[in-house]
């Protein structure tokens, strides 16, 4: 079922294909529902977020149900093991830790004449943070999405979720928002939460900035309100690209492409090597890891349909093929995954050698595992500090420093045909004596 | 012309309009056109874009003349003034310098048992400049838009403008292009422009990010495309704020005012001060600056739509007010500027002091002048050498390294439902003695 190619030109248009693959559903559909409850919420609040919810999700809230309740945080850490507790709070340190580095600090340079330059760096006031419940509950997107904000000393840090079944929310996901640091949580999902957190209402607070994965009308949501309020990213379904050489274990390069198929019947897992034997073991193994998998018909319809192994002449080939691509995740199960790094353009996260699966880092590593999709990691980055945080420019002149760009200003400005642009130098300058330039 | 205000709500409220004067603008309206110029684009190519620049330009090219020659490139250097290239110059070299500092490198961190982690940044590949032609010419956005990419090391870096009269590019622009590290230069404009960057035609590459400011069709375009480009931000109109003492002088505080109303009809300027004396002066000097002003009608237009003086009861009240509004442009023309600036949370840029105007920073100062307008302050920054490039983490882990975490992610993976996830990790350890944990 996993197809093998070997042609560089059929692998470059089934890549392509694989890439697009959410664009035209995101462009063309959808879009006018989203719209609608964009515009309903915007202008009813919280009585188009019930109705919505009443709709869409088959719950019936009122206004006061929908933050969750001290209560029902409190229950929730009776409900988590003890293992998961402690794993949960594994993660939370290792992600703080890594994210903890190199983060943005403000500067001010002095320069000749009292000059001063600068950057100034603060958080948003408020940040919201998307968490898809459906089908599966990730309390480890709880963590990848609070910690940065709270690293980047966030205010205040609200979450919205989609309501649980009987109105239960998953505990370990409400366990993962409190030991993450989020201030308070609402339930509600889909292109209502998006509106609630970019518009505000009576009971869920407008804020500055939205992140966190969802599904096409979560995202849809995201696009049409980024201008109102800022957003991480457009988040597609997720992918894996491996390169392996001939020392690559089959069953675990079969495990990590499971790993992501599992995910989503629109996710995406790709190989790239140069070893046709490792190829023909790894198509075997994949579907022997298929057939008592718990999750078997949605992982074999990513499998089917965004499956791929390509057979490249060299790793030279199958790095310059994963460039064209752009992968989310980039394993390197080669021998010197050092050696091949530099020839990586465009990646969300790349995990070197045999012993990183991409699963440590979606859960513990440190690093992000919010990140680019479908190609945009040609110019996106992953989820981090500095999404939180913006800076201001700072400009200080003296009225000597001043006095010596005058004459430039008054050229450019005057070239741009903006008068008033030269005025409010010259005339803070022409009674001091001649311009020098 | 322009109205003092002494009551803080009816501020509140002015400011909140002013903010949102594009609002309804961009979301509702012509949106059907540009929608249907980039489908155009995508599909047809050269075609679409030579069709459009004929319809909305009013200009019949074809597809050999839409890339600037070399000749008209050399030509452009014998059309402007020694005085304007040295002040283009003197921009490049001071936007260079300080976009120099600072700049992302490339880290990683050893921890225990070999674990190595980091973050590896890269510029993208390909990015595209819009510069906006029409009412002036703006060689300084050129400038401010291409150096950072070059400060990056973006290996192709491409300039949309809209076709001049007569086939005639602005000199002063070409000029600054080629200074600033322009590679090739197409005079195709308007939503055709950002069409052809994001989706390439025969002629003009796609690219990978586009930035740089536009009319309401340049920046819808980029709305709609954002995510199969990046994008730098949505520009809306260009504001100051100025937070003036009773020191200030009111006719700079007049002309800075009318720097900025005479870029657009669209432009906002505001005063807010404690010194009810010097809040009329300004409004009796900007009436006369205007009197004579060479872009009256437009400029005068800007400052009674949206110039607005508030008299506050103090230097605190002007720094909440200006929190609220955050401001793309931020004067704060008092004795201690520094003092007040920890006061300040959200502006694009910060002008330090008396003797700072805007134009300082508009052309020369060095700090970007692209900034975040329409209150996208409160999450969103400048444009920055950062905006052109983009990490990827690394994540190297050992067999010993994975087997010390292998129960934490078992659990995890199993709280999430994704089995897969759980295998790729203990199909690795489980023949290495027991998990620790």
């Amino acid at each position: 079922m996993l197809r093998i190619i070997t042609q560089w030109v059929e692998a470059q248009a089934e890549l392509r294909r694989i890439c697009d693959r959410t664009h035209d559903e995101l462009v063309v559909h959808k879009e006018a529902t989203v719209r609608e409850v964009l515009q309903a919420v915007k202008r009813k609040g919280d009585k188009a977020v019930l109705h919505y919810t009443a709709e869409f999700d088959r719950m019936t809230l009122n206004a006061e149900e929908l933050r969750v309740s001290g209560a029902e945080l409190d229950a929730a850490y009776q409900q988590v093991s003890k293992e998961l507790l402690n794993a949960i709070r594994t993660a939370c340190k290792q992600v703080e830790a890594f994210h903890r580095q190199r983060v943005p600090k403000s500067w001010v340079q002095f320069g000749d004449d009292e000059v001063v330059l600068g950057k100034r760096y603060t958080a948003v006031d408020r940040a919201g943070i998307y968490i898809p419940g459906g089908q599966a509950s990730y309390p480890s997107s709880v963590i990848m999405n609070a910690v940065p904000a709270k690293v980047a000393k966030v205010p205040r840090l609200v979450m919205c979720t989609p309501p649980g079944q009987e109105k239960k929310m998953n505990p370990a996901v409400l366990v993962a928002a409190q030991e993450a640091g989020v201030d308070e949580i609402y339930r509600v999902g889909g292109a209502q939460a998006i509106a609630a957190l970019a518009y505000g209402t009576e009971t869920i607070p407008k804020v500055d900035l939205i992140t966190g994965p969802g599904n096409i009308y979560v995202t849809l949501a995201k696009k049409l309100v980024y201008g109102t309020v800022g957003i991480d990213s457009l988040a597609g379904p997720s992918e894996v690209l491996i390169i392996a050489d001939g020392k690559a274990n089959p069953v675990h390069v079969a495990a990590d492409m499971l790993a992501q198929a599992e995910h989503d019947s629109m996710a995406s897992a790709i190989l790239l090597t140069a070893d046709s034997v490792l190829a023909r073991k790894v198509v075997a193994e994949v579907e022997r890891q298929l057939a008592n998998h718990p999750r078997r018909t949605l992982t074999e319809k990513a499998i089917v349909n965004y499956g791929l192994v390509v057979v490249v002449d060299s790793l030279k080939t199958a790095a310059e093929l994963s460039n064209e691509f752009a992968p989310e995740h980039l394993e390197l199960q080669v021998a010197d995954p050092w050696a091949l790094l530099p020839q990586i353009r465009h990646a969300g996260a790349i995990f070197l050698g045999y012993s990183t699966p991409e699963a440590v880092g979606d859960y513990l590593a440190g690093p992000n595992h919010t990140l680019p999709t479908s190609g945009a990691p040609r110019y996106a980055s992953p989820l981090c500090v500095e999404t939180f945080m913006k800076h201001s420019s700072l400009i200080e002149y003296s009225p000597t420093a001043l006095k010596k760009v005058a004459k430039a200003i008054n050229v450019l400005a005057e070239a741009e045909g903006l008068p008033s642009h030269a005025d409010s130098v010259r005339l803070r300058t022409e009674n001091q004596g001649d311009a020098e330039f």
